[in-house]
Formats: structure tokens, sequence, C-alpha cells
């Protein structure tokens, strides 16, 4: 049985066309004009495929396929389709459009699952907006409170909630948007890799081991500044010093480990001129693991490394944890459907986690989990350039819709 | 004999005000009413002292003693009295000052030495308004053009010949500013050492071995941006990683030489992102020596492990070499007169190269140098926070007035 290529390609183009701006990207924030005609669209694929839709009152929107069990729990399929700032038409879109094209197919081959089958769109998935992100998937678990929506606002002060009622939601309602996490069997997600891995092994797809979560630290250190050509080597006190051992290790701890990885992005020297030794210096650094025992045991070790080299060299330090987020696993039925389904095609199976967050790490915390990412041209996303060839679309929906119909086809709500 | 330490003293704080901002820093920038203040203020010390006073053109002071042998080359002494921006009242005054002390304490004691004596305050050293320094020591060695004072502007555009005019100088006329090196025996300077050696050591005055040459070099290092989360260690090609992994090795690198210093002052990560792999970073390396090979063999070295360190990790490099000068050395009969001076007193002779330049390094390109350090309060300079202990800027004086006895005795213009 084989998606119909071409309408999924057809259909990423065609959603690809919505709020794009001068430069190519795309602009698709939330609770704009924008993201309501995406949505339009989206619904209108739905319909097409023979859904029943509906959308709630965060602006998640449903296409629902009845199974043959009345009382079957539903396998749900996902992803976004907000964007950064011009951002590309594959990151989100493609899960959504994937999971609408696998229910169209099913339809069309006259084909009813034992098990109930669902698409949703999750709304701002990204959090270009409001600097949030996942809304919709954790107003879904019931993980999003009403203060959540009024406190945080936009470059505009108007706030998630004023933004709501002006797109004709109601932000008091929240409870009406949570799932019943007993009627879904789990829930499974086609998103692009952003990264080099698949492309580097020469395969169209790969199978998800789990979303990793992340610590952020920042990192100060204050040292004494001093004339470049006065101050002999044995008499400085130099943060930056200090920080680059430090950056060094950190490197060296991220290739110990298996699948970790760390990263300075940020790095910040005052004053600042050529001939004057530092006065203090900041950095951040980023970790994931899958393992969120590996990455408390990361942070303690970073900890005692940093206050060693800084006691060392007589430099002052201060670590602040800016942001946790923990993992979640890809749960052993999902990923044994997609993972028999990509060796059934013949294709390698390459394994490996999610470095990047996505809804599937919210809706994990309450069901079953799996994700099936597509080879991503040079790693590149978040850009105009982000890209996927149309065969790996087609084959990430495809197995999309091999894993789906294991997982369909043997579950029942058992009732008390 | 002795000099006369509460004038010295009083001297030093008289012309400390001369200038003075609020916040309690000296503004004395060049062809400035303050500069000619404190020039005025430095021509009356230097009558009081028995000298015979001039000014040239590009408006260096100078008081000279005659010897007793028309013949005698002049033992030259100085410095400047120009500040930086908020800079303190020691840096640069402290040597004028004591070298009229030196010579009005020979003057009242009424000894004429065999070679004739001069002090000189140098126009300009701390280029703080052209951005230039040492206009009026180069100057006097014949190595300013009229292109360099039309040439380099303050921020309201007036160039150096502007301001020369508008304070009666004659830009146009440098050859009288040109000395005969043939009529030098010798120029002495006592200066702040800027640095924290003689604080560590627990001595008031050090021993100048010369005055370091410095490079200056601008590291660019070009990788691959990336997403933190979703590229694999071991797919990286982080610039940031190969620039700590670099300045590690410069720190090294300079550890290992005697006295070389290196410093890594500035620090630019693009773009910037907590979660983003930087695209690429450029910093810059100041090193200081007083050995041109050594210098030279440094750099060549740097070069060698950047490029085997960035070719390694897949970076691309570009090495800029921004500023050379080269370094001078004292020369062995002052320096032997300074030595024996310094341990007559009973005081340990610390010998430390000058990091910082001064005027003594231009004047070494004629004749012979020699420089006394003073003990600096915690190694601070250019602030208002600059402080010497008056005992020690007394003793710097003392021995001053030795070793110009010693030098000023011995030494004859040779005629054909």
């Amino acid at each position: 049985m084989h998606i119909n290529e071409e309408r999924l390609w057809n259909r990423i183009n065609e959603l690809g066309e919505i709020g794009r701006s001068e430069n190519g990207g795309l602009n698709r924030f939330s609770f704009t004009d924008e993201e309501r005609q995406a949505k339009e669209l989206i619904k209108k694929y739905m319909a097409e495929a023979g859904l029943s839709v509906r959308e709630d009152e965060i602006g998640n929107v449903f296409g629902k396929m009845d199974g043959k069990n009345p009382n079957g729990k539903t396998v749900l399929i996902g992803s976004h389709i907000d964007t950064v700032l011009n951002g590309g038409k594959f990151d989100g879109a493609v899960g959504v459009l994937s999971g609408i094209e696998v229910l169209q197919t099913l339809n069309e081959k006259g084909i009813t699952t034992e098990n109930p089958l669902e698409v949703v769109a999750f709304t701002d998935e990204e959090g270009a907006r409001f600097s949030t992100g996942l809304l919709g998937s954790e107003a879904y678990i019931g993980d999003l409170t009403y203060n959540d929506l009024a406190d945080n606002t936009d470059n505009n002060g108007i706030s998630i909630a004023e933004a709501m009622i002006n797109q004709g939601y109601d932000p008091t309602n929240l409870a009406s948007v949570k799932a019943d996490a007993n009627s879904i069997k789990c829930y499974l997600e086609v998103h692009i890799e952003q990264g080099k891995v698949l492309e580097s092994k020469n395969v169209p797809v790969g199978l998800v081991t789990g979303i990793a979560g992340l610590r952020w630290l920042k990192i100060k250190i204050n040292g004494e500044a001093g004339h470049a050509g006065t101050t002999p080597m044995a008499l400085r006190k130099d943060p930056l010093a200090a920080a680059v051992e430090i950056i060094h290790r950190v490197e060296q701890l991220a290739k110990e480990q298996e699948q970790t990885v760390m990263t300075v992005g940020q790095f910040i020297v005052n004053p600042g001129g050529i001939n004057v030794i530092p006065s203090n210096v900041e950095f951040t650094i980023d970790i994931r693991d899958l393992s969120e025992a590996l990455l408390d045991q990361l942070v303690t070790q970073i900890n005692n490394m940093t206050h060693n080299i800084c006691a060392k060299r007589e430099v002052t330090l201060e670590v602040e944890n800016l942001h946790s987020v923990s993992g979640v696993d890809c749960s052993a039925e999902v990923y044994q459907s997609i993972q028999t389904t990509i060796e059934d095609k013949g294709i390698e199976v390459v394994k490996l986690p999610s470095g990047a967050i996505h809804d599937a790490m919210v809706i994990g915390k309450i069901t079953d989990i799996g994700m099936i990412f597509l080879r991503t041209k040079d790693g590149i996303s978040h850009t105009s350039e982000e890209w996927c060839e149309k065969e790996d679309v087609s084959m990430g929906a495809q197995v999309l819709l091999g894993s789906v119909i294991k997982l369909a086809a043997n579950s029942f709500v058992q009732h008390g």
C-alpha cells in the first residue's frame, strides 16, 4: 500500500506559501491571520481525507477517523504548523501533512483499523511570538494555566490570552482542551532531523530513540584586569584563560560520553581591549542527553571542574542554572513498530536521539511516543533554505503508514 | 647628597591638580589649555631649578644645565606630562619632576658635572587625543613628518597640525625639533611600573632591562553553525572549540618562556545564541618580549599551532598581523650606573622588562637609554587611583641622582 507522493508534496508546497516573507522565509506566528489561514487549509485537507474535523479552545486542529472498535484507544499522529521567524516549509508541517496523508490513504483503500486514528496540528510549538512554545501540546496534557496565557506577551505587549480572544478563542476554557489520557494509545510524530546524522549515514529516515533533556548553565568568572604588557604571566588572574581551560574540558567531557552534546554558544569578554587582560567573562553551556541521571552527573562534574580551575587560578566563579528540561524515551512498542517497518523496506535502521524539543516530548508525559526523522539537507532548519527531498518525505509518510497499521490493530480500552 | 623629598612631592601634587575632572581623573590632552597650563608650571619649576628653559616647535619643554666641559655630550632625563582620559598624577609627570629635582639638587649643592644635563617633557606620549602617541619624542629623533600631523585628527575632526597652529606652534617646522644625536650621551627615564612586579618583590624601585617589543595578531576562524541539540560532537566544525584549544596553548607557550607575556583581550562569537554552535569567532593575541628574534619565533609557532588545530577540526583560519613594534634594550653603561646606585642604597636589585611603551623606546633609536621603575600600588595606572608612595617617589629620584652623577662625569664629544 502506497501513500500518494504527489499529493503530499503538493500540500507541503501549498501550505509552504502561507506566511511567506519577502526574503523567502515563512512567518506563521500563533494567533495571527497567517496561522489562521494555514489552519483553515489543514482543515480542508482533513475534510478531503474524510476525517471528522474539530478545533479546540487553544487552536489545536484535529481530524479523526473512527476505528472498528468503539472502545479502542486512539493512535494520535501530529506535529505543528506554526513557524519560527523566516522559517522553512518542512519543520512541523511535514508531520501534520504526513499524518493526514496516511489517514487519507487508508480511507481511499477502504481500510478501517481496529483503533481510531487521529491527526493533530498543535498550536504554537515554536514560541516565536511569545517566547514560550509548546502551547498546544501543553494545554492538551493539562499543563497550561490561564496565568501562563495572561503573563506572557509578544513584542507589542499583547498577552497570549488577548491574542487568543482576538482570534475568537476563550483562554479561560483550558479545561475543555485537556485530553483524556486513558483514551490515547500512543502518539507518533514525523519531523525533519534538523541535523546531519541521517545525511552522513545516507539514509532517508531515522528511528528516534528519545528526546534529549537539557541543562543550560551560565558561567561568570571575575578575575583582575591588567595591562597586557606589564603583568607577568605568573601574576595574572585572567578570567578568560580560566574560561578557555574550562571550555576545552567541557568539550572533552562531552566527547567521552556516548551521545551527550555540549555547546558553548555565548562568550562575552570585558572590557575587550586588545592590550587589556580581561576583568570578567561570561559564557553559557548547553548540555543535552537522553538520560536525566547522566545530565545531573555531568552538571555536577562541570561544577566541580569549573570550581577547581577557578580556585587554582584565583578567580571567582558564579554558576547559574538558566534552564532545565527533562528528556523522554520513545516507548518500546511504538519504537518496535517503526523499526520493523523501516527494516521491511530494506533501509538501514539508524537510531538517533532527538536533540531538539518537539511536541512529542510533552505528549510523552501522558502516553507512549515514537518519532520518525527525515533526512535534512545540510542539517539546516529554521531558515528558508530548510530542505527535504520529495522521496524522503514520501518515505517518512510510508514508514508512518506501516507503523500506524501495526499500532492500530491490537489495543483496547480496558473498562473496569 | 639628598634630593628634596617634600619639594618633589608637593610639585607632583600641584601639577596633579591641572586638568582634574569631576570624577577625580586628569585630562591633559596635547595642544589643549590644560596641557599648556601644565607646561607653564613645568617651565616655572625649571626656572626655580636654575635651568635655561626652551620649548621647541612640537611643544617639547627643555631645561638645561651646562657642564664643565663645553664639548661634553648631554645626559638627557625626561618623560611626559600629558595624560590618558581620566589618568593619574604619576604616569609621566613623576619622570619629568624627578629630573628637575635632580638638577635643582645639584645646583643647590653647587655641583657642576663634567657633561651638560638636560630635562625634557615630551609632548603627547599617550596619544589620548589623536590616537597616535609618542609625538614629541618621535619629532625629537626626526621620525615625524608634516603628513603625520596633517593626517591624524581628534574626535572633532581637528588635525594635529591645526591643533598646533591654534596653540601657536608651526607644524611645518619639524626640522628645527630634530636633535643632533651626536650631542646626546644617553637618556634616562623614571616611570611608574604600571605592574605588580616591584610590589610583589617588596622593593621601591626597579632596574629596567629594556622595553619589550610587541606583535598584535587577529585570528579569525570560520566553522559551521548548527543546532546545539541536533549536531553530534563528531559532526561539529565548531570555531569556538578550535579557538579555546588555541588560546589554551597560547597561554602555555607564554608560560614556557622566561619573560614573554601573551594576552587575549578580545573574543567575539557569532551568532551568539545559547543553543547555536557558533559560525565564526575572532580574537586577538598581544605578544610581548624584549627579544625580537623570540617574538618572530613565537609568532611562527603560534601560526603553525593555530593552523594545525584548525586543519584537524576542519575549520578555516585567517591570521592578520595587526601591529608590530620593535623592542629596545637598555644599554650597558646606563644600566650599570643605575644598578650600582641601587646596590649602594642596600636595595635588592629587581630587574624587569618594561611591557609598556615609553618615550625611552623612541629615544633608544638614537642614543643609549636606561629606565628606573617605581613601585605602583596594585599595579594600577591610567586611572585616578594610580598611586606611588612618597618614599618610593623620593627613592626613584635619589637613584636617578646617583646614576646621573656617574654618567655625567666621563664622556666627551669626539671631534674629528
